[in-house]
């Protein structure tokens, strides 16, 4: 979405409102509910997606009157944002509105815990990316391999980064993709396992880009991978650690969060596809003497994804069973137990050749 | 130090315990004392040092025995690593060496636990720095600005990285520094300040490195900067929170830290001087409002630094009774609250010009 049209979105808001006040009838906003109760997994799609129930925010509602204008307060902000082309982070946001309201004693905010959902609730209502906004979550993640970027008028050729990497920030949206010769993604969500795969030279033997989320995939990372899926096309292959936790993180890249259901279809990546690490890795490649026991708090993890809609493919649910009836986990890194070499010259290649990837 | 005298260290090692069983001595290694006790703060250098406390690890004795075959086993392992021009994961070297002892039931590891204190071991009895054992510890960290870096081959301008930067890995021993044009290095607490100062481009206008640590900064981080300030004999200058972590994550990037004592001379850098924030500040740039109440476990960390010898200067029991007496902190994006860009405008060019920095 463009910059003008954001503005406009926000300017559209104001204006409803000004003719309910000029009609003399109450200022009220219409705001999605983002309750589970709201939140329903599409599988035709393999996206989570908000439904279509709303609730109505009225000013003359005492119990609205505050978030109102806290809400017309982050709107003006994020207009004037966008307006002058700078960004800030939720917590400058925060920062920047609170102040005590003139002839009263009352702070427009208190804490950020008030501010933050209200974000949401505009992002929601108007249909608009955070990022869109000009709002900015924490950076995390980092990306090499043969694409070529433009960033703010500096064109980086992200082959051409050592052993380093380029630092994925936290909006991507300004990034213009100017030449992709990979021919695909791997994802991976250890930095461990990124340093391994950038030491053994695996996106370079292998042409693809690599992505290192650090864990759960911060948005700027979740988005890069999405843009780059949709708009160049490439196939994305996730490789976690093989325990609910990992498993979890990929679901997220792939079908989006229960939280940002509203942002599924441009955060998450449905044609994602996963390579490992698995329960039947463990038999194939005889690595039950470095497995690791699950803990509780692993086998309640385990029940949980059981339940959720998107872990009912067969393939998951024979994972997670597998897993559960062993009792064990696997990290990635527990491949180095057969050479430093082997997750880059035979696991991945293999696998990824042979197609044996989950769903 | 280079790969061959690594090498040789480790040789030496063996040769050692060799003669011994040579000569029907019992086999056994002089261990540096890590505990606190043997950590002491070196007053006109402002490092913490490792004192001169050794014990002894002897083969014959049983409480010692397991440990003495697992420390072996990791010296062999480093010293293939380094041979081989290989680098692993501390998790990596763990699952490495992990095995059934031929003919018996018994690991030779259990758990990754029992590795990492004895890689620290050989570290401190070596004088090696766990990088050149070619070790990796996680990375974290970004940098930007007027640096041209060699890495692996790929020469880099950090400056033409838009506003993406350069993900800082966890060994740079192997970077080489080809062009330096920076005045000096800004260290930055949060990765959402650093994301403000690139936005405000703060790192062009004032001719600057920036590096950001997102919260205690990685071993990578730390060296990189260690070698930057004496290698180039750049300035270093830290803007943090204003609270008792913040203040902390800046003595360790000066002086090292408890735990690594025996590190501090490649990994602190005593020259960095503190810029903020600073409860001096909040009264400076009437930030009385948005500053944060102490929470109780802020409260303590104040009482601990008060405590710690290299805390004793006066400018920083100033700050941190100042602290206490209040009952505040202050956050480096507070200062959003006046305008997005007076940090990069204002704030820290006044500051710095002025010399307004604490030791």
């Amino acid at each position: 979405m463009k910059d003008k049209e954001v503005i406009d979105k926000i300017t559209e808001l104001g204006k409803s409102l000004e003719t309910n006040i000029k009609k003399n009838n109450p200022p009220k906003m219409s705001i999605p509910v983002r309750g589970l109760s709201n939140v329903h997994f599409d599988k035709a799609n393999n996206l989570l997606r908000l439904g279509r129930k709303t609730s109505s925010r009225s000013f003359l509602n005492i119990a609205h009157a505050r978030k109102f204008m806290q809400t017309l307060l982050i709107a003006a902000k994020c207009q004037e944002l966008v307006g002058r082309g700078k960004t800030a982070s939720i917590r400058e946001l925060y920062y920047q509105l609170k102040h005590t309201i003139a002839d009263t004693k009352e702070n427009t905010f208190e804490d950020q815990s008030e501010s933050d959902p209200l974000i949401v609730d505009l992002e929601t209502s108007l249909g608009v990316l955070r990022e869109e906004l000009h709002l900015k979550a924490d950076d995390k993640g980092t990306l090499i391999g043969n694409i070529i970027v433009e960033d703010s008028g500096d064109t980086i050729d992200c082959s051409k980064l050592g052993r380093s990497g380029l630092s994925i920030p936290s909006i991507v949206e300004h990034y213009k993709f100017k030449k992709v010769t990979a021919d695909y993604i791997l994802v991976i969500e250890t930095g461990a396992m990124f340093d391994r795969l950038v030491e053994e030279k695996f996106h370079i033997d292998n042409n693809c880009i690599m992505v290192s989320t650090k864990g759960q995939a911060a948005r700027g990372c979740r988005r890069l991978v999405n843009r780059l899926a949709t708009e160049k096309k490439l196939p994305v292959i996730m490789f976690t650690d093989g325990d609910p936790w990992g498993y979890y993180i990929y679901s997220v890249m792939k079908a989006g969060s229960m939280a940002l259901a509203h942002e599924s279809e441009r955060l998450g990546t449905p044609s994602i596809k996963f390579v490992g690490m698995t329960m039947t890795d463990v038999e194939e490649y005889k690595l039950d003497k470095v497995t690791e026991k699950l803990k509780d708090v692993d086998k309640k993890r385990i029940s949980e994804l059981l339940q959720y809609p998107w872990f009912q493919k067969k393939e998951w649910r024979t994972e997670l069973l597998l897993m559960s009836e062993r009792g064990v986990r696997i990290e990635q890194q527990a491949l180095a137990s057969k050479s430093l070499e082997f997750v880059a010259e035979d696991y991945l290649p293999q696998k990824i050749k042979a197609g044996k990837l989950l769903p």
